[in-house]
């Protein structure tokens, strides 16, 4: 059912390279710290002109760094050739996303043909302590032949 | 059931002020274009700088719209008092977010004493024609007497 | 974007047909009310035999036959020779089940090739009141060439 | 953050008189094979009653008992005077749900004192092989002082 092993064994490279063209990863601050065959983990440092009304992680921004570590996730798993698009995902806030640094890790629960579930967990690190503040499920789909989606 | 009479008659000042706050909002670029009872609506230009990998707006930040649209029509609601936090949500991408300008629109669906249920749509508008890129189902809660939390 | 044209001229007799087959549905005594291309109406009574331990029509059966009648609204739009098959679906539970009769209403958002996103409400109705109880966000998927599911 | 600690030391004995008030899953012959504090798992043979057009469980019937293992790890943590209502679920349909039997897994992410996240996996168990077919995310809601809910 599920496979972890990579249908490209440059998987890492492609996954590097695509991040390294979405730029709003820039625009963030975002960090990818770690990629294997099925799971991608995205770093993020706190910044004041990312947040909410309460001075907490603006709850779209969790979910932009989780969406892109289970969009990796998926892409990591996929053949050479084809390009990763978002179907949909749903995140739970578990607790205000407060700290110094967040993780953003995205997992591959199951790779198909056409279809890749996903799910992920946000974790933020405060005076050293974890706390796991959002968690992510998400359905990535695999594209082919299509010229304005490289991936 | 649902009502879309506000608690609390200074509403529209109230999601004013609060979006204010929200600096992720400026960050992005985003402003704050309607606000009825029940009903929000955020504007955002496209920028380079926000973009996935093959240059269409990232699906997070249409989320990080859409949830603080849904957000706010769900405080349009509340009491004067309470503040508003997002529990989950769950967006479906329907199409690639390409286009001049967005309209996230956050529409109560059901207002509760603790729980709101909000639905919206991301409007991708290229020219002059518009396409739903983007629609959202999520759940609010309000939340009163934490000292952390004023919304 | 979307269309609700159907692609195949014999789709209300297609959708009848294999809800014919679901025998979960002549098990919980549903029945297709309503078939129109891109909108498919599921109706319910309520026993006793279905409901959670408050006696309320258990949340679980309120999201199967949401899931069918979305289900079928995508059918309805699907090529003759297409199966479906839900890939994920996301429900709200607004209120408790509680009522005489409940109609489970699935409508297509955004018909695609291979994705099809739908939405659905299901209402309860007692003494002649009608209430949503409940509201799906569904994501479907067109089936071609496997053996094993025929739709 | 999370604690699997339960407040009421008979959370095991109110879980089960609980399960048992929930006829539909007498109706469906679902059986509660374990209670743990955050964790529950209900059984459900395969009956062809319960299928979709092609033979495989419903989606919703999958949802059904995965809605069920949420509510009730995410129940037994709660005080003894609480009762428990599902917000909402997600549900990912990973594999079509083939095989004999059937076990929907419900485990706590986080329980808070109104709001619990849980997740779940539904397996089937076809010739001694285990397959996870569904997956879920799930927002519980701790209901007290209210009449018509007891849980």
């Amino acid at each position: 059912m599920r496979s972890d092993t990579p249908q490209d064994p440059d998987f890492e490279l492609r996954v590097r390279d695509s991040f390294a063209r979405q730029t709003i990863m820039q625009t963030l601050g975002a960090e990818l710290v770690r990629v294997e065959a099925g799971r991608v983990d995205i770093a993020l440092a706190f910044r004041e002109d990312l947040t909410q009304q309460d001075g907490f992680l603006h709850a779209g921004i969790v979910g932009t760094i989780l969406d892109s570590a289970c969009g990796y996730a998926a892409f990591s798993l996929m053949p050479a050739d084809a390009a990763v698009l978002s179907i949909e995902y749903k995140v739970n806030l578990l607790a205000p996303a407060r700290g110094e640094h967040f993780i953003a890790r995205g997992i591959v629960k199951r790779a198909g043909r056409t279809i890749t579930v996903t799910h992920g967990d946000a974790i933020a690190i405060a005076d050293g302590e974890e706390t796991v503040v959002s968690t992510m499920l998400a359905t990535m789909m695999t594209i082919r032949g299509r010229s304005d989606i490289r991936g």
